[in-house]
């Protein structure tokens, strides 16, 4: 019996993407990649730091132990932003890909499973959907670098202009958040050109691939291909949520002379739409998060932990997740039978799954928290600093208020396993790793008498 | 038709809650309840700060914006005996028995719902249940004071010792965490009497009171009344979360020179076990909050926000809820059909029950959190000040890191707010406040292509 078709799906997604961390890792440890210090010599990296970096950059998370601009050179910038393409074109993409590879057919109910994690709307080919993916996923990033090009081709000539458009155009698309200044993208607060194309993509790469395909197809022929309730609940969920997070950086810090103060009304508008759209899981800013009030703050970790729809290559617990829970909660106080959606019924199914995947990952959130405050060695590092990093990592959002360099090496470690397990998704790693259990012949009669709340 | 006949149960239960609290309020602003100063003159208070007193009192919560050592009189502090005693009496005792005053007979079906509220167990006579209900807690407090008396009789003579032994036994059953010492019980730190029979009422008041009547049906005759699996999950869940917080205390503040550090073993371990107890929400304190580590607070809050047993004078959102939302978590991870407790299967019902309360009350708390946040004029209160007041109130719990009395008068009235809500369950005011929905003919299709997670 070959090695692989020993695993479960679950189990081979996980062990591909650790491998392919350990390997990143190791990959980035080389000192060639290493930036260079005005002096000629090599700056230091340990192989926590290469590898938190790797960890960062295949779960495309963003956030940062070391300064990518400057501890790397450009071969190592090239090698992150493939790290982020591996990891963007997803764990799921990778484990189908590898089950393929190795000739052993994926048994059809397998296939079901994996092409529903893609997306919930139809099984299809596998391998296929994954051309499809690979494909989608290319044009998108190669139109966002042609737009950032007319930003970057005058600023740093054709050939480094093109890296950084291509760059960056990738690292948005796949939400991984990562850029090549000190400061990610706070030089271009009030750019509607490089703000503008970088919230496009992280909108287009968080939507959900089968989502877009839904919605290309209804804008060609609506009358054969409607849009599907999926795609009407994470569409309206998505402007629901952008557009609260929107006005919420603008009320909150309309008068914060360390962010929002100094911009005119039209700056302020665009930083407050690109900040919301970077919680969406992407993790660029264009603002302080370090300068930012804590009602802001606050906001801003509940929007990480939603996340982003999905399908797509945006984290956290999801905004399908989010509004099942909420209108389960609402069908329970109203008193209702069913919890309804667009004339449907939810299938218990689907709300007990809703209810796991936000138990586990609140779970995982706070006990990883704990082990930050455990750890936490550096006095002047607050509570809700360490919180804000916990909730980013899970969500692979890449935020911080300016933390991480500060962090202890048990907290980076902490925090490589939180961005590991934020992105394959708490539920995926808890099946993979628990011996399932056959239901058997007994099932027991209903127990009513235990009182809740 | 009565005014009121009109009002649904859990509205009655909002409502004369609701009632009681300003009546209460408006006594305690009467000065004749106030404190003196050492030179005579009435120490002021303002009605917001009589209302919260009166909130914190009703609500058994133990939250103070003043000193109730100081700032009443004996009198007031005797007023303040009373209205724990209402509040702890409960709000589901008072609706029943204010319904049945009116004469309007309560439908069997309604009364069903009263009791199971009371206690999952059994429906019986709620005129019954009531009485039963008043003379448990009345012979549990008289034998609690008489203990107390040992400690307090020879410090402040029989007189004012009784006094002090009453009211820190009717504080202690219904966990309420009030008492005569500016810093709460800190200065019984070591004394094992006082801890240990204050600890004992705690747990006796948050164990619910009809799981102790089958405890000791069960005791009296194990045949004819088995434990049934309510009380046996509640039990195992108080004693596992006791254990959990004790040993948490005991590890994480063993060195810490301003809590248990400079204790010997036993009064290690006696704190450790006192603080345990207490953040089954009873809310007194024989260590300093302000004083213990983060890890520490953040094991607290979580401790506060679970909470005590159903159908007890705790809040939170009660062991029970815990336990079947992790149940649940587990059984899908599992991979398996039912959630079985005692080879019994857990309703469906009961599982979106535990999440819709456990939902809703997270959603209370982050709101009413933001609202502290947003409401916050002192730069020096932190975060998790903040965070920890907000769990605090929710839960009814009462502990603060001595944060309360800074407060500014919207943050003050937004934790008014949450100790109400707290304290009647965020379920129940929602049901009493939403318009109820019957479901109709039309049962909708399931809908099973919904991406979660
Ligand atoms: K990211
Ligand atoms: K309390």
């Amino acid at each position: 019996k070959p090695l692989l078709s020993r695993f479960s799906p679950p189990q081979l997604i996980a062990l591909s993407f650790a491998s392919a961390i350990l390997l990143g890792g190791l990959l980035l440890w080389l000192p060639a990649l290493h930036g260079q210090n005005p002096d000629g010599t090599v700056r230091p990296l340990s192989f926590l730091q290469a590898l938190f970096t790797a960890t960062s950059a295949l779960c495309v998370t963003g956030l940062n132990v070391v300064d990518p601009s400057k501890d790397f050179n450009r071969l190592g910038q090239f090698v992150i932003m493939l790290l982020i393409q591996v990891g963007g074109l997803g764990i799921l993409t990778l484990g189908t890909a590898f089950a393929l590879f190795t000739r052993r057919r994926v048994a059809f109910s397998e296939r079901v499973r994996v092409a529903q994690q893609v997306s919930a709307l139809s099984a299809g080919d596998v391998l296929n959907l994954v051309r499809k993916i690979f494909l989608y996923t290319f044009v998108i990033e190669g139109v966002g670098a042609l737009l950032l090009a007319f930003a970057f081709v005058p600023r740093y000539g054709l050939g480094w202009g093109l890296f950084y458009s291509v760059f960056h155009s990738v690292s948005a698309f796949n939400n991984a958040g990562f850029a090549l200044y000190s400061d990610n993208l706070m030089g271009f607060v009030d750019d509607p050109l490089v703000s503008g194309v970088i919230a496009l993509l992280i909108i287009l790469g968080g939507t959900g691939f089968l989502v877009q395909l839904n919605v290309l197809s209804h804008l060609h022929n609506p009358r054969r291909f409607p849009l599907v309730p999926h795609s009407r609940l994470v569409l309206i969920m998505m402007t629901a949520l952008l557009a609260v997070g929107t006005l919420a950086y603008l009320v909150l810090e309309w008068n914060n002379p360390r962010t929002l103060g100094p911009l005119g009304f039209g700056a302020k508008l665009l930083a407050s739409f690109f900040q919301s759209v970077t919680t969406r899981t992407a993790g660029f800013n264009s603002l302080d998060y370090g300068a930012m009030g804590l009602p802001t703050l606050f906001v801003t970790m509940i929007l990480m932990f939603i996340g982003a729809n999905p399908g797509g290559t945006g984290g956290g617990i999801k905004t399908s997740t989010f509004y099942v829970m909420m209108a389960a909660a609402w069908s329970m106080v109203r008193g209702r039978r069913d919890v309804n959606l667009f004339s449907r019924r939810l299938d218990t199914e689907t709300i007990l799954r809703a209810m796991t995947v936000s138990t586990l990952s609140l779970g995982l959130v706070l006990f990883m928290f704990f082990l930050l405050l455990l750890f936490n060695t550096d006095p002047r590092i607050l509570f809700i600093q360490l919180a804000f990093e916990a909730v980013s990592a899970f969500g692979t959002v890449g935020l911080s208020m300016n933390t991480t360099p500060l962090l202890h090496a048990n907290q980076q470690i902490v925090l490589i396993f939180l961005m590991f397990l934020g992105r394959i998704g708490p539920l995926t790693f808890a099946v993979a790793f628990s011996r399932p259990e056959s239901d058997g012949l007994i099932r027991y009669p209903a127990e009513k008498e235990i009182l809740i709340g």
